[in-house]
């Protein structure tokens, strides 16, 4: 964990999220500048900065983060209609909090590109 | 592998792709119809038709598309200056292609929303 992140705080309960749902790797909550009727995002409890640091041995933690999404978006009521999941990695990719995370967007058509 | 799909067809080497880099679970080769000076698609050569129907055992192969999208996006030359991963599930997520695919955008600043 790293003190100055917002995702690990949120992780820790220190910092309160609308959570829709967590297990021990992962928790899942609703972004608080939504760009669709459904924004979710699904992180790791552990500190990992980005897709672009993820090591070899972090495989099934990845996989894991990709699953939960799914699962996320079957709960959250999207998964028949559509979704989409959105990771940004850097500058350039829009990344705004430097903590692994999977936006899960749907309940609107998703336009193309993809920003 | 689906008769049917043109994924399973590149990833069998069927149809020709422009092919950045495979491994023995995965291809990453450029998108047709590029919306970003790089864009590339990862596919899993197993014929699994997105993220939402991927099943728990599948972890491990989802990791290693995640893993693989930023191994693609290093070698692409876009890890430094970022990237978007972007996966598209069913009618409102915007998928095309029935066989899931992580889309890697980089070259130029992805704007938000993505899409």
């Amino acid at each position: 964990m790293s003190d100055e992140c917002v995702f690990c705080q949120i992780a820790a309960g220190e910092i309160p999220a609308q959570v829709l749902l967590e297990d021990e790797e992962a928790i899942v909550f609703h972004d608080l500048n939504p760009q669709a009727p459904t924004h979710l995002l699904v992180i790791p409890r552990r500190h990992v900065e980005s897709t672009g640091t993820l090591e070899t041995e972090d495989g099934e933690l990845a996989g894991h983060l990709l699953l939960t999404a799914a699962r996320a978006a079957r709960q959250a009521g999207i998964h028949d209609s559509g979704y989409r999941v959105v990771a940004n990695t850097g500058n350039e990719g829009g990344q705004t909090v430097p903590h692994l995370h999977l936006h899960v967007l749907g309940g609107r058509p998703m336009s193309w590109p993809p920003g």
